[in-house]
This record gives structure tokens, C-alpha cells and sequence, in this order.
């Protein structure tokens, strides 16, 4: 059973290097031709799916649908939840990361950005966090006023057993395009990843993951395909 | 309750004149344009919607992504089926519109093309009918062998019913995405409108039709939204 992962092509604030989290950055031209890329390869390999997994962020949902496009695969289903979003930085989002360097520290900023389960601080009400807690796609969603890697990883479980692992029984070869930390939730459990090694295993904006996985639903290999 | 119908931006066979029913052509640079403008009118009017359906077709999807992102509402959940594709045209699928006058006179073609129940010529086994039956998209879909608008109004209600009238039920605002003759085929029973008069409503490419409903989801009125 084959499972391929993609993360979103470069954002705006990838670019401006400001943490993102929920904000819901669009795509930069780099980004868009890196989705596209990904496709590239993805069909000429020959690639084909059954269904396609997203979350409720432009840049993951823009990524999926330039990833279909070269496939020639825009008609497969597609199933959005913000179960898959990137990992909620707290007060942190929108925030530059050098400028955060220098108000918390460096030491307190690599612990936020690296450790697996030490909070961010709680989501501020600027403009940011407002808007996303106004959203009406987050309707009904208890949304976390900051998350760790752990936290994600929480929200992420439940959606691949509910969602994804069905389809996978069924024989559904799935696609999923989302973002480097809630695409870490999924490998960490996949291949039983300690909590330390799941941290600096990282994700390139673009560049699929193909996962093969035994009947239990277990990694058994992993590899980018690199164009 | 508001229904809002939007037929795919030009594609490239309507520029070339061909007969296109379910062969899967994408849109020209001008399709692009007019789905993003059918977005910024919506969007300047301040349209929200809760779900968006449209067919298998690229043209369609494409026009849909264009519309929702304009919208900044791409992370609607998003149905597609075959049900909403365009009148399949049979063994007319492929060809041009001037060739096929002089092949079967200009009388006939008028007939196909403006008659409520005439039957284009059966699927031939040209090439685009042979990739469209090899097509795993359509598995386990009896695809017509060609359908003149009366066929087609048989296979878009029954989706309608099961798909878009309980959402609708549940006060959710839908957009529909689709072609000349599936949004026909919606709007003639919407309205109760004759075989005759429905042959002769025009959807331009990317101009929206604003549908508003009354409780019985019966049409109260119609507009197209023109820039």
C-alpha cells in the first residue's frame, strides 16, 4: 500500500520568514512552480490516486490542486479538515522569527521551534489570532490557543483513523498535501518515531514523500522522489 | 435560499469550434480570466457559501478552484460527479461544428443542437470515446451512448435530489459549477420550464446565474451577474 505525502510549496511568509501556523498565507510564484514540480514528477512515475487530503490553509489546498492538475487528476474527491493545518504557534503567529529571537531569545526560540511538547505562548488577540478565531470555516472547532508538535499530533491521529485509514483498507492509494507539522504527525506514528527523531525529520516545501506501508498499516519504507 | 450557477470558462474546443461533451479539454487563457472575474463579482458582492458541486471535467473543476479562491473561500468542501458533466454527445464528440454541417447537412446539426430530444449519432469508436470509456474516473458509470437534453435533465435531478436538496434543506448556500447543459438542465426544472423554452435559455461562459428559491426550492427569481 502506497501513501504520498506533500508539502505545500513556499508561502509568502516562508518567504518573509514569520511564523505562520493557521494564517492563511497564499503561495509564492516559487511556491506555486514547486507544487507543480511535485506533480511533474508524481505523473511521470505514474502516479495514480483515489483521493486526495488537505487541510483548510490556501497554501496546502493550492498545492493539492496544482499537484492534480499535472496529474490529470483534478476529478479525484478531495476531503479538507482543519484537523490537517499546520501546527498552531500561539502568540507566536505572524511574528518574525528573528524578531521573536530577539525579544524571547535565541535558547527560548529553538526550544519553542524544537522540542516536542514545550508550548508556544498562548495566542495574543492581535489581528491575526482575531481573524482566525472569527473564521466561520473554524465553526465548531475548539481551536488551540497555541500548540507543540504533541499537540498536533493529537488532532492529526484521530483524523487519519476516522478519515484516511477506511480508504486505506479499502485498497484507496491516497494523496495528502499539507504542512511540515502536521505531515510529521502522520510519519511519527507511521514509523513509530521516537519524539526526538520525529523533530528533525524534515519536510522540503514540494517534494513527495512516498511511503509504502505493510497490512497493519505500518512504514515500511520511506524516500523523496527529488526531480 | 440562494443557488448560485456558474457555467466553465471558455475551453479550448469552444474556441475551436468542436463538439466537446465529456471530452476532458482544459480551459484557454481567456477561461481563466472570465472564472476569475465570475469570482471578483461574487466576491465583491459579498457571497458566502457552505459547499460547492461540480462535474469531472476539468474545465468545470478548474472554473470552480478559480472561483473559490477569487472568493477566498477555497477551502469549501468541494463534490464532484459525472453527474453534472455536459451532455454526452455521442459520435459527435470530437468533431467541428462546420465539418459536421457539411457531413450531415446544416438542418440536421440545428436538430441535434436545438431539439429537446433528438438523439446524437451513438458513441462511434473514434478516439475520444475510446479514452472516455477506458477512463477509470467513470468506473462503474454506464456511460450514454450519446444524450440529447432530455437525457441528460434524467441524470442531473436525481443527483439533485440526493445530493444538493438536503444541503439546501439545511439552509446551506451552494455554488454550482457545471456546463451549458447540465445548469440547463437544473434551471428547467427549477423554473418548470418547457422543452422548448429551456433549449432556448443561453448560460454565457463565467457569468454567474443568482437563483433564489422559495421553500419548496421552486425559483423565485433569476439573475446573471454581468461585471
Amino acid at each position: 500500500m502506497k501513501l504520498v505525502l506533500v508539502r505545500h510549496g513556499q508561502s509568502t511568509w516562508n518567504l518573509e520568514n514569520r511564523f505562520t501556523g493557521w494564517v492563511d498565507v497564499p503561495l509564492t510564484p516559487q511556491g506555486v512552480s514547486e507544487a507543480q514540480k511535485a506533480g511533474k514528477i508524481l505523473h511521470s512515475q505514474g502516479f495514480q490516486f483515489d483521493a486526495v487530503f488537505t487541510s483548510y490553509l490556501q497554501r496546502a489546498i493550492k498545492t493539492s490542486w496544482l499537484v492534480t492538475e499535472e496529474l490529470q487528476q483534478s476529478w479525484l474527491p478531495q476531503y479538507k479538515s482543519w484537523c490537517l493545518n499546520e501546527r498552531h504557534y500561539g502568540g507566536l503567529q505572524g511574528l518574525n522569527k528573528n524578531e521573536t529571537k530577539q525579544k524571547y531569545g535565541e535558547e527560548q526560540v529553538l526550544l519553542w521551534r524544537r522540542s516536542y511538547d514545550v508550548l508556544p505562548p498562548p495566542s495574543e488577540e492581535n489581528e491575526e489570532n482575531r481573524k482566525i478565531k472569527a473564521d466561520r470555516r473554524y465553526q465548531g472547532v475548539n481551536i488551540p490557543p497555541g500548540e507543540a508538535l504533541k499537540q498536533t499530533v493529537e488532532r492529526v491521529l484521530p483524523y487519519w483513523q476516522q478519515a484516511m485509514v477506511p480508504l486505506l483498507k479499502q485498497g484507496q492509494r491516497l494523496l495528502v498535501v499539507a504542512h511540515g507539522n502536521s505531515l510529521r504527525a502522520l510519519v511519527k506514528h507511521l514509523a513509530s518515531m521516537s519524539d526526538e527523531d520525529i523533530i528533525h525529520f524534515e519536510f522540503e516545501t514540494g517534494v513527495p514523500l512516498v511511503c509504502e506501508l505493510d497490512e497493519q498499516l505500518r512504514l515500511k519504507s520511506k524516500e523523496f522522489l527529488k526531480g
